[in-house]
């Protein structure tokens, strides 16, 4: 390759130039979706595409492409990006990163070798974290046909607007662009950071993802009875607070020992009525259990909810579990992902096949498409934070890698 | 004892009336000290002792006394009574029915039997909850040396007032009336509701209090680290509710287990970030332990620390306790203890010793003076609540024992 702009410094440049649609005073950045920050971000990277001699279009919900006309094959489109949006007062680097090693790859693979034989096209996805709506992966659930346009007036954010509000007002949804839906993706390929510090504990460089977890969530709701603490005989009290420790203790314990990749989060709780000298009436807690195997997810599920029913019948509590979210795991394309790992074997690049504990784009276009993710570090696995990080010559590795996968794919 | 109005309908009467000086929307009291109306309950109550033929009169803190003379002993003063002040939205029975009973007792003794022999003083105590400021027992402090005036400048309300500039400008503290300090109080008796259940529990109509517990209370901190739900191994992690949760279990455990009336309360909780797919990296709890024997107190305490420091370095957590409060049990008068429940025997009354779990005025007397305690039912055990509640003829009860007492003492 004959850049006059070393790689690495092109990267860090372009990171730097998307983070400033946004920045916090954190030195975060807070994209949401349809906001203005987010409208000049996605406006930005169309026309970066087309500086770059792509053909940028947007669609109906807002998601930008950049095509590059195949010589052989025109009907189908290798796709490759991620997302645009963040989480309030994120990192520059989640979602942000996959769409710029798409277009640098791009733009690269094109200077060097001209048009591909397949087309390829790199998309900036209009949302995937869900952070302004309680809907996630709007952009590739309207791709991929899991959202249609009409789930835009289900949802709104904290102001009480709807997306479908949202969305005119930034100038989409009302049929001026293409609709979203595609029938012509071939493959999806998105590179991401880690989000958690698996490679960097084990000093590897690049992963490519067998599964995306599958991910149950749930509340948990405990009444007992509010009393007080000096004047109530332990064996009289109805302790929900007591009930959740036990519960938190098992689950949480249960967790660890199953030691095969399950992880189990209680990220939240609270009591009421919250008084150091009152026995609390009632604990709400979260519960958050993932897998890359449903069975093992499910079995898991069921085993503790059969211990806390137990526990809260001991202690002559009310138990109420709502669970929100139980999306089943999805298994990116297993021969795409031996090709990648033999790809980077080949350039001598510590590398290794490994699970996504977090949900990605991925996900979706995983259950529609061949779908291949990559991973570059994450340093200390900070992520959804300013102080989320990468070194350039991580993200340079995560390029060469997209660079090497499309070459072989288009060309 | 020929009174036109009968008993039951007295305290009815001035239950009612006394919690129409601050009454809540929600039916429930507010007498902060030094407030408004505390003022005016606390200068009715004045009054309310002078129509009963007692001499009146306020201290330099506002504390109320009606004193009915004996006609051999007037250098030392049988003491009765408790306090005026409330908790937030409090109930109209803590404090105000030992106020009232001690009124009644003394001003109908006074007309069926005349002057005593030994001097009486019933007693409406300015403070006792530590609701507008953080001290507590200003009253009884106040009155056997435990608090000196200066002690009013150390603490502020939320409006950031000093209690000296309170108690200023409800016109205390001035000089203008006697000092508070006492030399001649001989005995201190105190009729309160339970503010727990047993009594109703065990259909019992009242109670003489062997000690009032010994109380720590603590707050625990636990610092480990934030991290994302999805990516972080189970054994990579340091979440510092998960130690929490093996904490409150084997506290709350092991004082079930006791079953030696120890209670441990574990009130407050929360948790840093409190979002549901991170792992918890702060955790801070209250803990409340209380037992009427210091030995039995301090050991179940040093037990608990130490197995919350493994707990703690198990799960890589940093530690800190703070142990705010340490207050040893305090005993009542045997002597008196047993006396009272003879009386209540002789009379038929379902009665029983018992320790109070909760504080109050007597455990700031019981280390200066010969000091008794008495309980009445309270309904489900609530207290500090509008839904505080206890019979009339209960209250009833409560009196008639009082009136026992007192004749056995003074006449």
């Amino acid at each position: 390759m004959n850049q006059v702009e070393p790689l690495t410094e092109e990267i860090g440049k372009l990171i730097n130039w998307l983070a400033s649609f946004g920045s916090t005073k954190n030195g975060g950045v807070t994209r949401l979706l349809y906001s203005a920050p987010w409208l000049e971000a996605q406006t930005a990277i169309k026309k970066k595409m087309e500086e770059r001699g792509l053909s940028a279009r947007f669609d109906d919900v807002g998601n930008v492409f950049g095509r590059l006309e195949g010589t052989e094959e025109r009907d189908r489109v290798i796709l490759a990006g991620s997302h645009i949006d963040t989480v309030v007062d994120g990192g520059k680097y989640d979602g942000a990163f996959g769409v710029l090693a798409a277009i640098i790859a791009v733009s690269r693979l094109k200077q060097h070798y001209g048009a591909p034989k397949k087309t390829i096209e790199t998309v900036s996805l209009c949302e995937e974290e869900g952070s302004r709506f309680h809907l996630a992966f709007w952009g590739s659930g309207s791709i991929t046909g899991r959202y249609q346009l009409s789930d835009a007036r289900k949802v709104t954010d904290t102001e009480h607007l709807t997306l479908e509000d949202a969305m005119h007002q930034a100038g989409f949804g009302t049929g001026v662009f293409p609709p979203a839906k595609r029938e012509d993706i071939a493959c999806f390929l998105e590179t991401h950071i880690e989000q958690g510090q698996i490679l960097e504990d084990e000093k590897l460089a690049w992963a490519a993802v067998s599964h995306i977890v599958g991910m149950k969530r749930m509340t948990i709701q405990l009444t007992g009875a509010s009393n007080h603490a000096g004047t109530t005989p332990m064996n009289s009290r109805r302790d929900a607070l007591y009930a959740a420790s036990q519960m938190i203790s098992s689950v949480i314990g249960d967790g660890k020992s199953q030691n095969n990749g399950l992880v189990a989060t209680v990220g939240q709780i609270s009591v009421q009525p919250n008084v150091g000298n009152v026995v609390p009436g009632t604990c709400t807690f979260s519960l958050d259990i993932r897998h890359h195997e449903y069975d093992v997810l499910n079995a898991f599920y069921s085993k503790q909810l059969e211990k806390f029913r137990l526990i809260a019948q001991r202690g002559q509590i009310d138990l109420n579990i709502e669970t929100w979210l139980d999306d089943p795991p999805v298994k990116m394309d297993p021969m795409m992902t031996q090709r990648h790992l033999k790809l980077a074997r080949e350039a001598g690049i510590p590398s290794k096949k490994m699970v996504s504990g977090a949900g990605h784009d991925s996900q979706i276009f995983g259950v529609y498409c061949p779908t291949a993710m990559m991973f570059v570090p994450s340093h200390n696995g900070v992520s959804h934070s300013p102080k989320e990080f990468t070194r350039t010559e991580d993200l340079e590795i995560g390029v060469q890698m997209l660079m090497k996968i499309l070459y072989q794919l288009a060309y």
